[in-house]
């Protein structure tokens, strides 16, 4: 039986993939600027994008920060992400900080979502699922990879080894430089959701060519899709609203 | 050195996908209808799926129905298509007649694109191209399985027996009963397109599953997409508005 995960109104898992928008702000000013704007958007998950946050060393900001993003987006669920430089994020951060920062933001018990990397420490991953699942979030446990996209096989053993320690949606997101990397990874979200994974999967291919994982989710088995209000976090993203008609037109025509 | 197919204004074989509607009338008036529908349509090719005609044994009422489409359609190339019951066409013609209509349609000098299936007489294919060709028409060689989706390596058996026979297009349209057959035909496409062909190539995943193939050409390497206006020939089938904005949405992104 598959698992969906219900974060106040959303159901992550079933029907449409769900449309998620990432908020980059690096001060105060900037986060809640987006998050006003993102307050006359129609999409379903907001991603705090922590390690575009100058401040994001600082727990009262952050506390600040979580505060101006629930004030203008708090009916839907948000996500706290601290992506690390070598996967894709804005600033160094040291292992044990990571942590620590990823901790502290759990224990304030107001988080939804939380986003670990796959690459770290396996031990501390593990404390911090427990510690989210005490607190009351659910966790993403993401890889990525902005260089490539690695073999199928390589995709579906991050992807269970995931699952296995115990994350409630998994996240890959590699680098398409060619049309057999986008099938690659149509493949391996296919092969994911028939055959192993019994929790929601986010699964996509950066980059022009890998477009189509962007708003094909609900055919090939990606629960998740990220697009942009303005600025954009990753290679290929496209504008909410793009995605939005397109997602519903598949849905309209594939169900 | 790839090779497009130009004709008329229409360049198949670059760019985006063309867009192709088919005329199934049953009788004249029928096909008048539908003709002059399309005329207020935006799109590229029109195909008379010849066998729809009830009376596609009469040459004249051939020539008259061509005729009617011309004036209606005459900017837009017409591919002439009498597709055989076995691959999903409306009526049983012997072997005989469909190579004497193919023959006699060819003789009028008047034809664009025909379309010949791949499953009937090698020798009789052959002669017919060899017709096609002296009467300065391009040739499609077509495929068609409405049950199912063989495997990858035969639709690039099939395909590239297809391009040595001497067509100047291929096509092959299959039954997508689930995702792991959308991927079959977006791979063999993505194959045959690097690997193997010099000409432009159909290639379709009919079924709701397979909606994917019927915009997302320009990425995997599909020519033309059959959409349509008012009545569908195939499953799966979408309007020409909602495949042209979702196909030119791909294009802007993609190149």
């Amino acid at each position: 039986m598959k698992k969906v995960v219900k974060v106040k109104d959303i159901t992550i898992g079933e029907g449409m993939p769900k449309i998620c928008i990432p908020i980059l702000g690096e001060t105060l000013e900037e986060i809640k600027e987006e998050a006003e704007l993102l307050s006359t958007f129609d999409f379903d998950i907001v991603e705090w994008r922590a390690d575009f946050f100058q401040f994001v060393e600082d727990m009262d900001c952050i506390k600040l920060a979580m505060e101006i993003i629930e004030e203008n987006l708090g009916d839907k669920p948000m996500i706290f992400t601290l992506r690390s430089l070598k996967e894709g994020g804005k600033r160094e951060v040291c292992e044990a900080l990571y942590f620590e920062i990823n901790r502290r933001v759990l224990e304030t018990k107001n988080l939804d979502i939380l986003d670990i990397e796959l690459f770290h420490d396996k031990d501390e991953i593990e404390s911090l699922i427990n510690l989210a699942h005490k607190n009351g979030a659910k966790v993403i446990i993401s890889n990525h990879d902005f260089q490539q996209t690695p073999s199928k096989d390589e995709i579906l053993s991050r992807m269970n080894r995931a699952a296995q320690l115990g994350a409630d949606i998994v996240k890959i997101a590699v680098m398409a430089n060619d049309t057999e990397d986008v099938i690659t990874v149509l493949d391996a979200t296919r092969i994911l959701k028939e055959d192993y994974l019994k929790i929601p999967l986010i699964a996509i291919a950066m980059g022009k060519k890998g477009m189509i994982t962007r708003f094909a989710g609900e055919i090939f088995g990606s629960d998740i899709t990220f697009a942009t209000a303005k600025k954009t976090s990753a290679p290929g993203q496209l504008s909410v609203e793009d995605v939005k008609n397109i997602v519903q037109f598949i849905h309209k025509h594939t169900i």
